[in-house]
């Protein structure tokens, strides 16, 4: 049996390969070829703290994965990370368990960082150039840093904004010793105004993006909402866009950026389609460089399958 | 963090503690201190395999524990268990994963063999003796071990019977190697006839033991009914009965031995109670050497969370 720390994990990580690997997945989910049953869930209302199980099998594949992924809210005031969470591959043939792979999260944020730059490449117009990217947490980072290498051959520019100037300075500096180069504002508006390309990572609770400010021709990937109660745009702008992408429709009708304009009637859910139809070609993209498109994604089993075969294709070839 | 393997696990074994520990869980979850969400699972048809996932917490537990065990039925033909799995101990106090569990089944079926000896203990007459075991799988032999270690101040005499003769002689044997005797018979019915106490463990899908056979003063543990479908006892047996008991009421009325009785409107729940209470006096167990007592035991989280405990803690004091 295979057992990987986080720190082995990293060194088998195959930017491109994993790319590759959860955009089939996404294709593999839409196309009704991932068994993902419903997401377990134990509540630690006492330690403000959470577990998420997730589970799934891809038709065909020889693993099934089995995520545990925790978040405690405490954690950093004693030095611990909120979330952390182990991955479990198991063989789809015989049940035995194959590999465990330690890492902490990590996966997790790689796999959402691939997602958005999936998403965000599959949609936004061939001159997109400039990107905003709202929050401060640890996604701001990965999605720019997932997006710069997913779209390397186009000069994106990147500007961050979050609440806290502290934080989003400490975005920044850990990027540019990257070598990547990240402007920053204090100004929410005026970046959402003059950007080709929106990404928000943040657990907003109350709207942050107002249609408005939105000019056509835009691109929106919204990571944040992946919970009841948690919204980032504002619901004008979802029901304004021309097209709605999920990665999974009954998540993002349920409890994603979709859900309030959905269930107060001013969005069908035929009017929304999922994002492994486009990267397929079943549904419709972007069709020209005006329209303004919303990609939600609240994260999907068949993303932490896909990763987690990737580091274990990398692990048995290494 | 601290990984077991399963010969390690075998070391750390300490069977009072064992005991001990499930009966307290036992306790805190007929008292509403565990809190147990609904057990995931996962089928994999072309394989004749699937997989739960069972989790939960006890109020107040340091740990909250992930049971993850697969069942592939074809594994026999390639010389694998059709068993296996893997426990996992997480902080309810931060979410971090504290300890890995390779026990591929065996705490699964050890704190079945231990639910099995506290309920038969908790609700046999004072005088019982003969105990008959029916079945030939792995749970016939634990049922055995635990039942003589756990009552081991009475003088039981076990006797076995099972479909198949041959599977039966290798149980008795395995058992007589451990010095425990096991006697063996090829008729179910005087067996059933002349015990004190029952302990059923197949995987039938139609009754196998009727209720003319069981005379006043018998007490009946039924193992096998843990998923729909299955049913050991004659449903005449389960109304007849004066005591039933489950280790969780919802299961055994929802798919274990007590559900036929009750969907057919033949026992109301309330003449159901559970182990918990009995254990903690909150119910009544069996009242005289006359009554009939079933425990129906379909497997509960509480019973994975205590023994992984009690592994845990010796592991600490080791």
């Amino acid at each position: 049996m295979i057992i990987l720390s986080r720190a082995e994990i990293e060194t088998l990580v195959d930017f491109d390969a994993g790319l590759h690997a959860v955009g089939q997945a996404y294709i593999a989910a839409s196309q009704g070829k991932a068994t993902i049953p419903p997401v377990g869930y134990i509540a630690f209302p006492q330690a403000d703290g959470d577990c998420h199980i997730k589970y799934g099998h891809i038709a065909g594949d020889p693993i099934f994965v089995v995520k545990i992924a925790s978040g405690f809210y405490r954690n950093p005031s004693i030095g611990l990370s909120t979330s952390s969470g182990v991955m479990l591959a198991l063989s789809a043939t015989t049940g035995q368990l194959e590999a465990i792979l330690l890492d902490e999260g990590f996966l997790t944020d790689l796999r959402t960082g691939l997602g958005g730059a999936i998403a965000t490449r599959a949609l936004c117009r061939p001159d997109a150039r400039r990107v905003a990217i709202i929050g401060s947490g640890i996604q701001a980072g990965i999605q720019i840093r997932c997006l710069h290498r997913a779209m390397k051959d186009r000069s994106l520019t990147f500007t961050l904004w979050a609440r806290s100037d502290a934080k989003v300075a400490v975005v920044a500096d850990a990027l540019a010793k990257e070598g990547i180069a990240v402007e920053t504002t204090g100004d929410l508006e005026s970046l959402c105004r003059s950007a080709d390309i929106i990404i928000t990572t943040t657990p907003a609770r109350e709207p942050l993006i107002l249609s408005d400010w939105i000019r056509s021709g835009t691109h929106i990937t919204a990571i944040g909402a992946d919970a009841p109660g948690k919204q980032e745009l504002e619901t004008q702008l979802v029901v304004r866009a021309d097209r709605r992408i999920s990665d999974r429709l009954e998540q993002s009708l349920a409890h994603g950026e979709f859900s309030t304009a959905f269930e107060a009637g001013l969005i069908a859910s035929e009017s929304c389609r999922e994002l492994g139809e486009v990267l397929d070609g079943t549904a419709k993209g972007r069709q020209n460089e005006h329209e303004i498109t919303v990609a939600d994604l609240t994260g999907i089993a068949a993303q932490d399958i896909a990763i987690t075969r990737a580091i274990l294709d990398a692990h048995r070839q290494a």
